[in-house]
This record gives C-alpha cells, sequence and structure tokens, in this order.
C-alpha cells in the first residue's frame, strides 16, 4: 500500500480528495464542502475528513499512505507546509501550518503546493499536456490563475510565477476582483462576470441568469448556470461569456510571445465546462495577438477534469 | 590569441562589432552604418568590414579568433546560421545564409543568434544581471525588444520567446507597427513614437521635435532629440514619454506576474538613454499592477550600453 498518495485539492467552494496509485490512476475519491465558517482549524478538518473517505474507498488506512499532498489557494509555502492570505477561505486572512496539522490529523507525510501548479503538472504528466515539454496551464473559474511548465520542469519564478488572470489585457480597464485595473481576470473571472451580469441588469438589461441560479438552487452564478443560460440563448450571458473570451484570447496571446510554449492548457470550472465550445472563438482571438502567428501553440483542454487538483497535489509525493 | 572571440551587433542603422577577451573585456571594437540599399549580401561585406577593423584594433587576425558570433535581427536560426525575414534589413525579406557567408569572408567559426537574446545574457553574464538567475530583458528603441534568462540559462522557448513588445497592453488600443492592435511597442517603441508625433504635429499640436532634428541632421527621432525636445521642456515629447513609460510599467508588470523573474533589466536606445531618468515613473507604473506588489523584481539599466549586443554575440562561442 505504501505506493499508494493522497491529493487533496483545497477550493473555495469544494474540497475534492483523491487516492492515486503509481500510475496515476484515481483509486478512491471523495468531495466536501468547503467550511464557510470558523477558521483555518475547520477546514482542516474538513481535508482530513474527505481524505479518509477517499481512503477508506481504496480500502487503505490514510496513515499507510506514501504521503498527502495538498493544493492550496493563497501563499502556498511547499519548503514549510505553511498556508498564508488564503482569502476566499474563512479566517484565513493570516498564516497557518497546514501541512504540520494535517500530518497529526491523518498520520502520514503532508506537503503542500500551489493549487494551479498542481494542476498544470498533472495535465504535464497525466493529462492533456504530456505530449509537450513546455506548456502554459490556464484555469478559468471564479477567478483565472496559470502555471507554467518550461523544459519539463515546473517554473514557479520567485513563487508566485503563473500569475496570467492578473495580466494586463486593457490599460486603465474594469476594476479587477483583486483591486487593480485591466486584469485579464476583471473580464474572465466567473466572479467579475456575476458582478458585471448583476451591474448590467440592475441598469435594466434582460437576463435569466439569476432567476436560473435560483430555479436551480445556487447560490452564485455556477459554471452550470451559464451554459444554460447560453443554452437558452440569454443574450447578456452570451455577451459576457464572448468578453471573457476575447480577454482570455488576448491575455493567452501576450504570454504566449513572451514565453512560446508548445501548449496552453485550458482548465477550471468555465474552461472544462466550456473548453470545446470556445475553442474555435478562443483561437481566433489569439490569432489577432500572435507575434509568430503562422505556428500557435497547441491548446487542449483539461482532460483530468475535476480531479487535476487533487491528483497534481498527489504528484507533489511523488519521486 | 586563440582565446579572444568577435562579437557583432547587426543593427537597422548600424553594425557594431567588437574584440572580446576571456574575461568580457572589449580589446578592440569598430562601427558602420548598416547599408540601406542593395541586399543580405552587402549586409554581410559591412559586417565583415567592421569586424576586420576591431581585429586590427585588437592585433589579431579574425582567422586567429576563437570564432565570431552574431547578434542578429529577424528569425535568426542557431543551429543552420541561417537568417530570414530580418525586415528592417535591406532586400532581407527571404532566407540568407548569413554564418556562413561570413565564415568565407573572415576564416573563423561564425554563430548567429537572436540580438536581444545575446544582450541579455551579456547582462546576466557580464553586466547588470550578474547577480541574479532568472531575469528579464527589455530593449526599449525603435520597437521593443525582450529576452529572458531563466534558473541562469536562457529561454527562447520554441525559438521566439521574449517578444515583449508585443505583449498587449490595451485591448483594441493603437495601432503597432507589426500591424497588430494595442501591443507595447504600438506605445513604447521609437518608431511609433515618432509616427505618434508627426500625427499630432499635423494635427496642430506645437512641438520642436522635428525642428530639433532637422537642426542636428537626423533623418528620424533619435533618442538623442527626444532627450533634447525634454531638456527644453517640450510638452508634446513629455506626454509621448510620458505614454510610453505608462505601456511600458504596464507591459513589463504582466511579464513580471507571469514569470516572477529576480530581476528585470532596461537596454536598448531609450532604455539606456532615459533609464536612470524614467526609473522613478517606470517603477511606479509597474507597481500599480504587480499582483505581488510587496516584493518587486530589481529594475536596472543595462550596464553594457551601446556594446552588450556585440559583447553577448561573441558569448555565443563561449564554453
Amino acid at each position: 500500500m505504501a505506493e499508494l498518495r493522497g491529493g487533496i485539492d483545497l477550493g473555495g467552494t469544494k474540497i475534492q480528495a483523491a487516492i492515486v496509485d503509481p500510475s496515476g490512476q484515481v483509486v478512491g475519491e471523495a468531495r466536501g464542502a468547503t467550511p464557510t465558517t470558523g477558521g483555518p482549524q475547520d477546514v482542516a478538518e474538513a481535508m482530513a475528513a474527505a481524505l479518509r473517505e477517499a481512503a477508506e474507498q481504496a480500502h487503505v488506512d490514510p496513515s499507510a499512505l506514501q504521503g498527502v499532498g495538498v493544493g492550496s489557494p493563497g501563499n502556498a509555502d511547499e519548503r514549510t507546509g505553511v498556508v498564508s492570505a488564503a482569502r476566499n477561505l474563512p479566517g484565513w486572512e493570516g498564516s497557518f501550518p497546514l501541512a504540520e496539522t494535517l500530518e497529526r490529523a491523518l498520520g502520514s507525510e503532508v506537503r503542500i503546493g500551489n493549487d494551479v501548479q498542481v494542476a498544470t503538472e498533472a495535465e504535464f504528466r497525466l493529462g492533456a499536456g504530456r505530449e509537450f515539454k513546455s506548456l502554459l496551464g490556464v484555469f478559468w473559474g471564479t477567478g483565472v490563475g496559470g502555471g507554467l511548465v518550461l523544459d519539463s520542469r515546473p517554473w514557479l519564478g520567485r513563487g508566485a510565477a503563473g500569475e496570467i488572470g492578473h495580466m494586463v489585457v486593457k490599460h486603465g480597464g474594469a476594476r479587477c476582483p483583486c483591486g487593480r485595473k485591466g486584469c485579464l481576470e476583471a473580464y474572465a473571472g466567473r466572479g467579475a462576470m456575476e458582478a458585471e451580469a448583476r451591474r448590467r441588469q440592475d441598469e435594466g438589461e434582460q437576463t435569466d441568469l439569476f432567476e436560473l441560479m435560483e430555479k436551480h438552487g445556487k447560490p452564485r452564478l455556477t459554471s452550470g448556470i451559464w451554459e444554460r443560460a447560453l443554452d437558452h440563448g440569454d443574450e447578456l450571458a452570451e455577451r459576457l461569456v464572448e468578453r471573457a473570451i476575447e480577454a482570455l484570447g488576448t491575455g493567452i496571446a501576450s504570454a504566449v510571445n513572451l514565453i512560446d510554449p508548445e501548449a496552453v492548457i485550458l482548465g477550471g470550472g468555465l474552461g472544462i465546462r466550456f473548453g470545446e465550445r470556445c475553442m474555435e472563438p478562443l483561437t481566433k482571438e489569439m490569432g489577432k495577438h500572435l507575434f509568430v502567428d503562422d505556428r500557435p501553440p497547441a491548446v487542449r483542454v483539461a482532460s483530468l477534469g475535476d480531479l487535476g487538483g487533487a491528483i497534481g497535489a498527489s504528484l507533489l509525493l511523488a519521486g
């Protein structure tokens, strides 16, 4: 059993745990809601519970795992296992020794990594990026995150590389949830898209988005709600998704002009749901801004789906 | 003498040749004008003449050099020594075997590299970037070029990395000399700045820029002419330089958010001339867009000056 590894993807709304075998196959998995009240200790307990459930499914005791990796938001320090400033988690403005806490709870070694970076590495090693040596991962969800693999190795810079969501696509443009102006995420992040949809509805534009949200009992405009609205021909939804794709194409092309990777892997909640549907407009938008436009990088939808983050986290323990 | 290396920086207006000793010291140098008519063969002859003159100054025969490196614009293939699509050189729309031609003329091994990349490596190994392991070189001149060193190694991507001048800073923005819209170079490249100055003068704005240009017998608005205009308090010149710095700060911050390097080295004709003068507004503009804003990268002016390109080219022969 020592070859089995655990992985936990810690998101703002859900916690996904998986038990992964040496070939990258998922042999147990469980999902829980991320606590919305309390503090880091409560979140850590929910993470341990999800991991135990996944381990039970795989008929392994957590303490018998080779170890458990965590893909974390905020500022995740790989060396110390401390996570700071995870602002989409309850009471996590400060620092919390997440690895240490989980090690005590699970009786297994725990390693921490950045959520988007581990998902990028999972796609590189096991998913849609397997055939490439360099790639840019773009995770289109509540925010827009990114990860880099260059010359078959993760590139972290000084620890914060990959923030494609905060590349500027329009100087002086829309206000981003991060507080700055004109970032890619200000146009393409699901959070920013929802805020813009609400603002436009308040100004009198017609949309079924919020009715659909209530009808389906969702607390926010999930990727599923956006998809339903598009399927209904909701014009505001169409315009905002087009605007997001325009910003994504522009930001990705800028990134490609700078680092010239072999491939771009599109993941995240919206990326996975809309990937195939938006591939043509997205690559068309990119094409408008690619400096070397006769050999664009391959653009692929992440193939590990929702489990990519947890699988990638488990790879923190590998070799 | 076998330890001496030659380097040639091939620019759109001038050819700079240098003879460099193993410690990186320049022991001979010569400069010639880039032919504006004819074709690649004429350019190659002018390059060989400049190199011979530099070698004579260093009391070495070109055939006794360890080799000669060339920093070339256009699409420079390091493996074959062929340069294609060097559109700012006369009659060079196609491909030309530059290394082979120079080898015959000089009796020495010749290697070809990208002009901006070799200048970045020169700053990394011998100049303002010596203390860093990762850096972004930004060459602010007629165009805006860039080069990357990551983990102490050049990063070329698929051969075209570093095109920071064609990162988009304003979606739907100004037309770039490359034909696309909203690129950094559309605001900060000297060529685009001159075109914009002329357009605004034609629309009735006052400026001494073009008078100064004629008075000093220059065919274009050189960095020296821009500097004189600023020193005179020319308001149009001030506005256009501010606009360029705003775009540079935005584009550099976007690049830093993506790759998180230790340092940014600012070179090129305008970068070297205005570097110190613009450091404060530039870092202020960058600060507005840096996602991790409490530890900005070091920003330094290139220290090898005009010779950086030729010195960097000579390093193509090293190690």
